[in-house]
């Protein structure tokens, strides 16, 4: 009997993908939606015409953008990283782009590996509006005070279970407590950047916590109002979530 | 006989407008076209409730975006300035904004009076390219020497027959030839923005120029050829048009 032919071995590969998330149901694949995900998988399986399944370093909603999510998937060793990305650009639609790409070991997964992330969330706070900004940032027209928000944003550096942050707590594995690194807001005229790192993030979580920012610029919610919802850690009470296409994905750590 | 009521008397108008190119036919009423005038013209009858014809300051081709394009119209003085920008863009769409409105003589006219403009070109020059930049900058993968195309910029300095950088020729009503005060290329990263004040502007000018500048840029044109090129005064040796999703009308001056 013929022995079947040795399978090449597997490699791991790590990719650094940017993407207006405009066009996309979000990251995951679904059926019938166009996905980020389902574009990647498809470019892939160009390449190597085999199917590879991609992961991420975490779902990102319809209409969230990334400057920098971490896709891994193991497939044979066959391209030298700056082909493969070149490859995979001529693949992909122009709205998602492959920015870099690492041999990993096999075992490197982008989601299990992440240990933390950097978002953005990017406000326009001007009467009538801009529209090179449309579905690029969240646009308020009535004024924020913005040194009560710095203060607000101040609250959730360090340890803290954010269950009042999270918008579908049966979604969470086992706890709701993160640890914030950075939580700032910088102000460059009219534009608004919130930024936050944390050891992981809940669903929707930076959402929530610039809804609750948002909430305490427009003067509706002090300060101390915010805290007293980060510590009752009940969603119940939390502030309405921010929309989808202000927030970026930038950086994923391992 | 009953007589006419008294018609109320006609004040001109005149609206500093921003808008992304992108969802439009450019400026120009066409039928079965989407275009900014016909937007803007809808607003304005929605809030006069009679027909308004709205003049700007020159048309713009599809996918080229306005920061500042000037838009004049007459019509029954009912608004104070600020009511007016509120009503106009309450009744269009989001990607077009108006920024500014003031009260004028009746015989204010966009075009007829304008006494120059400065666009700005953008592009990106990174290999990759850009997701957030698709639509708002011509992306140039290969390597641009910014400092052979900043040498070329400034050959267009100056008063010029700029007959060799016009698309269509037949439709410039009497001379070609226009003065440019400022002809400049500015890098920051991988963004060049190529910035050009010029006393008026042929039916393509700036997009002709920056055909020029990216050829010099890409090393396939010297400054002297570009120069021969300006010289003589013809469009047939002109370089190819740059695309229109890279071109800016940033300011109309009076």
């Amino acid at each position: 009997l013929a022995a079947d032919p040795p399978q090449s071995p597997q490699v791991g590969h790590k990719l650094t993908v940017a993407y207006l998330g405009t066009g996309y149901s979000g990251w995951q694949i679904q059926p019938g939606k166009n996905t980020v995900q389902a574009q990647l998988e498809r470019a892939l399986e160009k390449i190597w015409t085999q199917k590879i399944s991609a992961q991420s370093s975490g779902r990102t909603d319809t209409g969230v953008h990334a400057l920098g999510q971490t896709v891994s998937f193991t497939a044979p060793r066959r391209y030298t990283p700056s082909v493969l990305v070149r490859a995979l650009n001529a693949n992909l639609p122009e709205d998602i782009r492959v920015l870099k790409a690492r041999l990993m070991p096999p075992e490197f997964h982008a989601r299990f590996e992440a240990k933390g992330k950097t978002y953005e969330y990017h406000l326009l706070n001007h009467a009538v509006g801009d529209p090179f900004l449309l579905d690029r940032a969240w646009h308020v027209p009535q004024w924020l005070d913005d040194k009560a928000m710095r203060q607000a944003a101040r609250l959730f550096l360090g340890k803290h279970d954010f269950a009042s942050f999270t918008s579908n707590p049966g979604y969470e594995r086992e706890t709701t407590v993160r640890t914030v690194k950075t939580s700032k807001l910088t102000v460059q005229g009219d534009m608004m950047m919130y930024t936050v790192t944390a050891d992981g993030f809940l669903y929707r979580m930076v959402r929530n916590l610039v809804g609750a920012l948002v909430r305490v610029g427009l003067g509706k919610m002090t300060v101390e109002q915010c805290a007293k919802i980060l510590q009752a850690q009940s969603r119940s009470i939390g502030p309405a979530t921010a929309p989808a296409h202000g927030l970026y994905l930038v950086k994923v750590f391992y």
